[in-house]
């Protein structure tokens, strides 16, 4: 796995250092797979997770402004967070119970997120939550009113303090239970779609969308060849 | 859906109160099928969130202490920490892009994690996290060496303050643009097993166990049947 340098002291792995990665387009890959991120803030000195939408354009992250809003009202500046978006890729099966782990892609960022004014910035970001999930659909559905703007809190957070951490491959044992009577290797994941259910409240048939009918989300066995 | 109290203040569902779940089972189920947890907590004042495995015994969840640790050796009291658990079902296609959504299951508990002191508590937390992962493998393993089970740091989280919230069904527009020509429905997702791969440093030819060979994770069309 290439590495570069950690953009900051608390963006460094610090456990299992070697499955780090700090390369920009690691990152973004994670993060466009991704459904749904996690974000942390702190709220009266505690500790408060929520998940939430997301989509990225460049090296800005966007998200949904609602859970953070309560905090936001108060910090005009902007509010310390930070954001995980985790994919499993496999079980990990070893023949020990202590070796036993998961294959995984995972993206922490820190920073500080702000508040976005600019309507038309706010656009930008609403087109990318909805592109980044169904790649396709935003030409074609109706698109926000002047109210439903306005209605909407987005957050903006830049992808600066961003680090990847990545596990692939197979079990590793302790060299004496190799000889164990015991069935070990991975069980691959991934995130499958079924058929579309279309809305019954539909006045007139109207043909499924081919982003639709043939949604795949999972491509990290092509995108992380090269760490298989 | 039926509802109970939120069992405290910062429990409450804030946002779209209604998805809100405060029922024992509901949440349980939904920690049961999750196989990460995004767990948050606060370091010099900063928001910190780290992905890890877990597992539940009861009303405790056990989680991997590595993320807390440097906090942990701090404070021996406990640490504040927020867990969260998310299961995406299916994305959800309304005709405006405003009224996009997804179907999703979550978790959010609040609570002060301490560290399993107890060898045989310990024992049970890391039974509990490789039997949550893959039922039926704990008694087919190595179990842990004495050194094992004293280099894993285990937290326990009391289920007390925790909710659920949900989303299903299909999208909810607005009353005008159910006339649009645009199609509208659900993508249902799901986490899939692929074959499993056996690790190619097995010294003789072991057959793959059943749980392996026909993982099933996704169960919430059969348990969350009731709100669909």
């Amino acid at each position: 796995m290439t590495q570069q340098e950690a953009p900051s002291q608390r963006t460094t792995i610090k456990r299992v250092p070697q499955r780090g990665d700090y390369q920009r387009d690691t990152i973004y890959q994670i993060l466009d797979e991704g459904l749904v991120c996690q974000v942390g803030f702190v709220a009266d000195g505690q500790p408060v997770v929520i998940p939430t939408a997301y989509g990225r354009v460049d090296d800005t992250l966007y998200i949904h402004g609602s859970p953070a809003s309560r905090m936001l009202k108060t910090l005009l500046q902007g509010i310390d967070i930070c954001v995980t978006v985790t994919l499993i890729d496999g079980l990990v099966l070893a023949r020990s119970a202590f070796h036993h782990s998961m294959n995984y892609r995972s993206v922490v960022v820190f920073g500080t997120a702000t508040l976005v004014q600019d309507a038309e910035q706010k656009l930008v970001a609403l087109k990318a939550f909805t592109e980044h999930v169904i790649p396709g659909r935003w030409p074609e559905v109706r698109q926000p009113s002047r109210n439903e703007l306005a209605g909407t809190l987005v957050l903006s957070l830049p992808l600066v303090e961003a680090s990847a951490k990545l596990r692939t491959g197979g079990p590793l044992d302790d060299a004496a239970d190799y000889e164990l009577q015991v069935w070990a290797g991975e069980i691959p994941l991934k995130l499958t779609a079924a058929v579309p259910i279309t809305d019954s409240r539909s006045p007139r048939q109207i043909e499924i969308p081919a982003y639709a009918s043939n949604y795949i989300r999972h491509s990290n066995l092509a995108r992380f060849s090269q760490y298989l």
